[in-house]
């Protein structure tokens, strides 16, 4: 088993290395100044089965491109499998021809990474799950939820409900909600008449004198979530929690997050932003140990499900909730 | 231009030909005792771009493999292209891995098409969006949504609502209601505590004293609809419609039909299926001339846009509404 | 090794591990009612070496759909190699274009089978040898010749010839007369003069008052073998015997037979079929114990070559003759 | 339409332009002394339909390496279409595993000259139909059997029959004795009793004072023709002349001919080979303006068909018959 | 003929745009907070041979993927062909594995322009010839050498040499030299004796009292120019310039080449860089109309050989020298 | 390990094996009269790491033919991979299209050995570093430098330099001066001035009163070595030594060597050429043992960059410098 870290996962990989207490695979990235990326391994990987960590996010195009330079890499080494593990992918997003005449960049990606010798993917919370379809190697799709519900568990929250942002991500919400047996309430853009003035979130379900905890699956503004939380609050909720899988925020981004009636905020790490660590609002869970898990797993030839609807005990230390 | 009927499709091809003034192209399918189907093009299509119409649904094994063996004669006998014209294709649910070690269905038969030399895909209210990711060649989706509305105001229906089934729904339910200048209600199984009893439907919106139409992409066996249909019933709806783009009814789906309060089932003509024919609860809307004028644009080199959010005249009028 | 069944061959791999002492893969099959096949595996197959028996034959479509989806879920579900077991592929007769515009559908079946993802084709008695060359992937084509012959030996006949049925099939009817040490003698349509009336068969060879066994790969509708038994017998044969891999008979090509002057038809269990169980006419001889020796060899990393040409003893042994 | 001649075809495409009344293209072959070939063309040819007709026979090595280096010069040269015009495909032989651990040979090539860039194929008279599905692109594949029987007829032989080698090809002599109109006779290597002694060849059908004309696809050292004619000879026949579409004839092999009992031997000059010319046993019968023709219909996207069974007026005055 | 603009060369393609007195195609490209790229066609493209140009340097990776997603936007637009226009390609300086275990970057990027659906590239002055045979498709490779002679002629230079910065760019150099009738002199670092101290520069060849024109590919840092130009002076040289295809420079570039002994730099417009603009060292030739008549001249099916050597004078006039 | 000797690489194969302590693997080639190559395993490879050693030189497109038919056989023989060892592959010349349309030959043939199955290319010396990329599979890459500078240096030869025939190779030679700690001289053709007279060859660096070793990659003629070491004796040099990695010399080559000023060639056994062989000027260093020492290395699944730079003590001992 070798966990060879891209430039944009550095940490990631030293927290699942230590997890598993292994060493690191020993390789360097270049950025140039016209702009190209150079990556070389610095060990034997001949016959090996590789696993290259690089998060798609934040600065998407450094990222997808050292990627498949390092798959070439691995490959053209002679490496004997290459299971591309990408904690986010953000293109993930670009799922469909919503409007004519643009691409659909998650299946351009999905490609790219198997033209350049891509064996499998290791992943967590896609934006759809038919993305796994634009792949022909198989994906093994890891779930942030069993590990937030623990923490959000962990923390005591009293008479509380799963509150989903808009319609289409009910279905997930109350995934989270049998989790942690409490009902679920939906925010909605839409007024039920045809003035379609979008202005005005209506909250279904009945939030008055209850916590609440939002869920999504990744925030770049957090302008829904703060806008979900104050319908919350104007509907009658008590304290408001969110929580996301993916976070991208920027200093604005958490400005925002500042101003609104969050209380707080729990993210995980596969995003790596240093805009993020110690914010007081602000509670990160690593899902490097679940990763680690999974690679190790999948070295022992072994099933992952038993990690996709629950926590296994030593990840849930590791995570250190 | 040049239009083939495989034998899901031959009515459905006629109304095209009609709709164009031209004649359908000579061919021929067997299906021989042992189980193997057997096609010949009797007409000369070297150096023609072809459309071969299959539906995918009812039969879909027989037609799908009836479909693939079309495309590689059409290619042996030196067609200059090939386009799929697939009024439904029944696998499109089969859209993702919602449970472990199941195949993505959807990708397999894309696969398929394109391996056996499919150039462009055209179709009708996919599953969901993302589907056209599976393919590398271009789709071009078509949606009857437009139609179905036209219908519905030829029919000055007053003072009702566009009712969604499920919250998974709603996202495309509340674009008819745009189109129909109506508000939306929302069907939704799950109750708002964690007890997830499924049987008791609420409905999200007010339809009290109002008719309504609830709109679903396909029908099975009725199930949904008519269970939606008694709950806005007992919201206090007065008359209620129902409308699909693509209907699988068999006779104990029409008994289902019958027996619910559904005044009407407005369906169109993608699926082959004589049991809706001359029932008196049906009406059948032919998408036949918009496929057609799909057909026409694209052998003009015009843009499809202008048919995707509305209905030109003549294909209305050729659809006899 | 592990082994599963598509449900064209359920029967089958329960024989095949019975031979092998072990137990058949857990996996299921669903029919939908618009058509559609689901499939599911139900155990854990990272990195196993996986075989999938599915014959193609009597209900074609919907086997050969059934399993391209196998071959997808044992690939999503990271098999290390997917070896697909068809122990008949009735498409294997569609090998050529012997008429214009029509597909050369054996072709397209290995495409699609290896777009799915198969690694490895073991099948037998394909209807011509060129077949291997439509895959990429390596064929290994068993032989139900030495089986059929053993089990002709152990009837103890006598003072017979081997008959094929055309001159097309005499080089196949030769290696069994060679196997059986006895002479072979050719039933031809053809006049010899340029009248060509096809209706009067010859018999090219002498069969006066001997025994005969006429030989050919596959029978569907009895037609021809019934016709060259007649020739024989008006050619002076005694007892007339035929022997055929491939049995796709149904109602009324047993009809055809039990009307024949035909004594007994010595057939494999490729394809399931229930309506010869018990047949007075009909003899069934396994060859689900050669099929399991295959595979047993395959994961031993052992040549094949040894049951090619003849039979191991304990298959003998284990299909009963 | 542009056609351009292979080191292998230069005449023969001489005789293609001359019935067309075009210019070849431009362009030279180069063999260096350390044995690599070079190709280079000397005329614009961005975005022309190319047809280059290069045989593969005699030398059959350089000539296939030849040509995949032609189709890659074409393809980055930014030609429209390249059709490769192999008037023999002397690998074609090598179409199937008929013993262990062998290549097959013709689905290598037929691999080759698709991943070099070739779109389309126009050959002629392979050795089993079945080669046709070795390739993905869409193949002509042309006859010479009507020019072959024009031949014969223009010769005015009289009480006369065609006679077929071996039982394998009977199937095709008859097919020439259909269209001659005279009865078919088999020459058949194998004794119908189980000593297998192969070198009494038997003549079934009655020759007696008759004459005979021997057909086969090609011939190499012309032993086989000779002893057919021989065992004729030995059952009565009178005068024996042997037609076969490849002739890959050696010295040696003319010398079998000359001491054989055959009158004349009849070929096409779909090889080229110097020795055959003006040889007093053997009549050369062009096929370069069946090969011209068929590519004027291809560019003027009219079907084939028209040629694979007779001979066009014009075609058949141009072979100089 | 319709060329569209990548967000790196909306100048470039308004040049040539101007060139062929034609509007740009109407597209837009975004750029999202986190890091996503986001492309749209805004006019129908359906049918039409579409030019799409984006070089790579300066910001490689952004606008690689903006490349390969919109090739993947036209074609899904189902655009005839998509030819891709990269005037400068950074990466084909990666087009080797120069020290084990590195990724040859060349190759990956033209794999991910043809998995994407580029149909065909043109460029220009790539790192090495051999780049072409990375990719399947055909490239047509421009050279600035005939334009920027041109403007060195246009200059009145008088008793000059050309020189070459290394001895691997020797070769190249003397094609300058040739077209401007002049001597090479090179530029080497290497001792003749083995010390291997790089830090001297040797000049082979006599420049004293002459005036020199260095000539390179590409410039970065304007180390490699200014250090020859220093070797130079000091051999005697009098008045310093150079030329090169592809200038990169950054702000401390340019202060490297203000200190330098180099009077005037000549580069082209290949890659869009604000900083050059009105630098009083620099002069900017536009290849904008060679690109424009190359595009013209590919779509009307001509050779392009005629500009590959020498500048047609419409385009010398239109590149303003 | 297994090593299989295609019918150009015999020899070189008895010495890999010799070196390995290991038997050959059983197999044979057949060249036909029509020129077609047949190739047979005739031992069980299923599952096993095979290694065919196939030169490609002085008989190029039989090699080359026979060779990818090998892959072939190996792949439906299940072989697990597929290495194809090279030591020469003259068609690595054929990296460019240095004039229009031709085609890129090298990338033809990587990708014929690719689609016929290679798993990984092991080779000597290619003409350029870039063809690496033209594969898409692993290319182990040796140098034949080490061991041949270790053989000039056993020769202790005194004061000499290593001169590079032309300004292209510089680099190259200077690898090998290093390793030899000596200078570099550069023979070049071209005058400095534009009469552009190649017949005059001028020699930079000073060789009076030196030995000299010429290098190059390959030698046909001779004639460049003749040539060079002509005018490094009109510049003063001593004795006169020439050194490459691939020879392919004829006779007339041979006779050339003999008249020139040439002491001795030294060149590696990459191709078999008999005419070599007991030749007074030329010494062959085996690179057999270090062909052997990288498939060892391989199949223990270790680096090869230790065999890259410096030659293993065996490795020197088994080429009986």
């Amino acid at each position: 088993m070798k966990i060879f870290a891209g430039s944009s996962s550095t940490d990631f990989v030293k927290k699942m290395c230590n997890y598993l207490q292994i060493e690191p695979g020993q390789c360097e990235t270049f950025h140039f100044s016209e702009g190209n990326t150079f990556v070389r391994i610095k060990e034997n990987v001949r016959s090996k089965d590789v696993f290259i960590v690089q998060t798609i996010g934040l600065n998407s195009n450094d990222q997808f491109m050292e990627l498949i330079f390092w798959i070439d890499a691995f490959k053209r080494a002679s490496a004997n499998s290459i299971t591309v593990v990408m904690p986010f992918f953000s293109y993930s997003k670009a799922d469909k021809k919503d409007e004519p005449r643009v691409s659909i960049r998650a299946r351009v990606c999905a490609d790219c990474l198997e033209v350049a010798g891509a064996d499998r993917i290791l992943t967590m919370d896609l934006h759809s799950p038919q993305i796994q379809g634009f792949f022909k190697k198989p994906v093994d799709h890891l779930a942030a939820r069993p590990l937030l519900c623990e923490y959000i568990l962990s923390r005591n929250l009293k008479n509380f409900v799963v509150a989903s942002p808009d319609a289409g991500f009910t279905k997930s919400a109350r995934k989270f909600a049998a989790y942690l047996k409490v009902p679920t309430v939906i925010g909605d853009k839409a007024r039920f008449d045809h003035s379609e003035n979008a202005s005005i979130l209506e909250i279904i379900g009945d939030v008055r004198g209850k916590n609440a905890v939002i869920v999504d699956d990744f925030t770049l503004t957090c302008g829904t979530l703060a806008e979900t939380a104050l319908a919350l609050k104007k509907n009658g909720a008590e304290k408001i929690y969110a929580v996301v899988s993916h976070s991208l925020l920027s200093e604005k981004s958490l400005k925002t997050l500042e101003e609104s009636c969050i209380e707080e905020l729990f993210i995980t790490d596969t995003v790596n932003n240093p805009l993020v660590k110690g914010h007081r609002k602000i509670r990160v869970i690593s899902v490097a140990p679940l990763f680690a898990e999974a690679v190790k797993t999948i070295c022992q030839r072994e099933s992952l499900s038993r990690i996709f609807e629950s926590v296994p005990p030593e990840v849930l230390k590791a995570s250190t909730i």
